[in-house]
């Protein structure tokens, strides 16, 4: 690979990093908002956004001039135009994080969550905090075991939004219809979340292996 | 531009409308598969999104394979890159469709609507429906003017989302926490399907206009 070709990739890369970085921190921030009912954390969340969304730009405007100038072709080609499938799905990770705060600064100075969903909201953000973090990693180290690794923690994340709902739709549900609503709408933005991490993931995986990148499907 | 590269682009252009026109249609039949609880119509809106995700694969090799022979540069690298895109939108509109049916499936026999809601959901379907029908017209003409309808479409949906929330949320709502969970849902799918038509929009807007891609905010 040319030298030029090399730098441009590495700065794709850095770019993809520090906005996994950015996406992880903003949905730790907004549960832990959320959790507590702090509307000066619901409002960083918010406002700190448009900096994943800058980098977003950048990411693209790194990937159309390394195309224009570089022409790259095969694999190298793979490379560049993936950037621009990985920081898709990163920036939509940052705009579920801030649903997630928004959703708390509406029901602000209430809590959004009634206590009986506080463990599973809790443990639904601990596999979102572990899977941000492992993309990271598989974007550093293009390691695919990690990106395969996604899959099974989107799992976990299924099998905790079961448990939300079970817990909304119980027949002994005390807290009413909005509560249930947000309830599902916050249990949603999770584990989307975790989707776009698992796309993410595939996207460095079939990088590495050669393999064609297939549309995974989206759990409604 | 040379004759390949036109021929290239072409293609790209026909498969986006056959992309548009497929979501159009899934999510048309999804909604009339929800107001009639028909569980045929739903199997084949679910069945057919794989038809969807096929073009989408589609899009992504002759975009890779024209940059690859063409190394396009400027204005026709941005419009190649711009199919990478829209695609990516078109197949989510397909898989929110497919969402809608799977909703409508789940409650089967029953209708997942229950009365209060037809009305609302109804419209907030038309708006769709016009979106998609623009999507595709965009594309055929590249027209900016309707590119921007789209925004002005979009608010509308956030006007009956706010309706439809409104019935839920209604102290007299009589039909329980699953039936609103449901419907939030389901007003969530409608909307997203809207964002991701005006994003389809822009793209060729800003094509067409010269202006930069800005990621549009979506409504939580």
């Amino acid at each position: 690979m040319r030298d030029e070709l090399r730098a441009d990739l590495l700065e794709v890369g850095r770019l993809l990093v520090s906005m996994a970085e950015a996406v992880r921190t903003a949905m730790a921030r907004a549960t832990e908002a959320l959790l507590t009912a702090d509307r000066a954390i619901c409002e960083m969340v918010i406002a700190r956004d448009a900096e994943v969304d800058e980098l977003h730009r950048h990411v693209d405007q790194q990937v159309y001039d390394t195309l224009a100038r570089q022409a790259p072709v095969a694999t190298d080609l793979r490379l560049v135009i993936t950037g621009i499938r990985i920081a898709a799905d990163l920036e939509r990770m940052g705009d579920l994080a801030e649903h997630v705060a928004k959703t708390a600064l509406r029901r602000y100075p209430a809590p959004a969550l009634p206590p009986q969903l506080r463990e599973v909201i809790t443990s639904m953000a601990a596999v979102a905090d572990r899977m941000a973090g492992k993309v990271g990693l598989v974007l550093t180290t293009q390691n695919a075991t990690l990106g395969a690794e996604l899959e099974s923690d989107d799992d976990a994340m299924d099998e905790l939004q079961r448990q939300l709902f079970s817990i909304l739709l119980h027949k002994d549900w005390p807290h009413g219809a909005e509560a249930a609503i947000d309830g599902a709408l916050l249990g949603r933005f999770y584990e989307r979340y975790a989707d776009h991490a698992v796309n993410a993931g595939q996207q460095v995986f079939y990088l590495v292996t050669g393999e064609t990148s297939e549309p995974p499907d989206v759990v409604a």
